[in-house]
């Protein structure tokens, strides 16, 4: 939808963030991505939030399919998981001159907790830039899907949020969009209904021309 | 040390925190003030922090004997504990009338995480407030230790903060008497060097000055 042209150094770490609803198509364009840059020689490390460390993957099991967690708890948790991934792994990687794709970062955050959950998305915009120390994505991907048609391809339920009904993931996707279009310099918005590989090409061609993908 | 006359109307729920570094005799004091409120008829749940639900107690683990963690990740962590018990179990029980003495609150996270760990005393201040959606103690009974003494009272090294040396008890022991010279009203701060015995008298007093003992 939008094609801006932001500029990387492409000597040094970028961070590349996937973001949209659950049934989005978010793992397959990471895959995808995933195989084009190690084509292309870049050092490259793939990782996920909620989960991306040893800790996070205990998180992801308490918030998802433990007790009943209160909603500041929820963002807590997940703010957790975010301090210790960015901490022990995206920074490290990144001052090594990688390029980290992250499944999921501070805008999942923002858009579930804050604009799902109605906990103000000011605080939880707070919370999460407190998380990561204030390192956002260079390059955010946001894979724009409509309620009814991630439900579909969701298929069975398998945690809590995906398990909200569609008003829920209405505000989510609303706050996707309110995200991205704050900071169009460092967003691709693309259609998700598209067929996988159309969108790949979309997401290869923005890379491109940041200088990630030769 | 200071003796203030906090105003408690005694039909309605309150909420008493025990404060102060390790090896100040918190649990003693929290068990002789459970004995004498339960004798005088009150309603009572005593509870403490980290760990005072099933999700706590998880996280306590994690933070205390898990892999690394972060400090902004500790932090987090602490403050989703904080987060559950409030909503969980001590806004309900206050709702209830019952009076609620927990081991640890906000100071203890304010403390260890802001002054000890420094991660800044103000953005923890402001994490831990927005965790308990801003409900503080009504009174806070802070045993003041020196670190030295914690140290021999201690014994053996259980935990991660536990094994920390004494520059860090110092800290961590100074920050608990700054916040309790900013709120004298609602603060009873007490030689932990004392007598069990007469350390719980003096709580019992203030406590019957404030209207919740008989």
């Amino acid at each position: 939808m939008t094609t801006p042209t932001p500029p990387v150094p492409a000597a040094t770490g970028v961070l590349i963030a996937f973001e949209g609803g659950d049934g989005a198509g978010k793992s397959t364009q990471v895959n995808l991505l995933a195989g084009a840059l190690e084509r292309a020689g870049r050092r490259l490390l793939v990782t996920r939030q909620p989960g991306g460390t040893p800790l996070g993957a205990q998180l992801r099991e308490l918030v998802l399919h433990g007790e009943h967690v209160a909603p500041r708890a929820e963002a807590l948790l997940y703010a957790a998981d975010k301090a210790q991934h960015v901490d022990a792994v995206i920074l490290p990687a990144l001052a090594a001159g990688t390029v980290v794709i992250t499944d999921r970062y501070v805008d999942s955050s923002i858009a579930y907790q804050g604009a799902g959950r109605s906990l103000g998305v000011d605080d939880i915009s707070r919370l999460q830039q407190w998380a990561v120390a204030g390192r956002l994505p260079d390059l955010t991907i946001l894979l724009d899907v409509l309620p009814e048609v991630g439900r579909s391809r969701r298929g069975a339920v398998h945690d809590r949020l995906e398990a909200e009904g569609d008003a829920f993931h209405a505000a989510v996707r609303a706050h996707f969009l309110v995200l991205a279009a704050a900071a169009p310099e460092r967003y691709l918005v693309v259609d998700a209904a598209e067929a996988p590989e159309a969108i790949h090409a979309r997401v290869a061609a923005w890379l491109t021309t940041a200088g990630v993908l030769e």
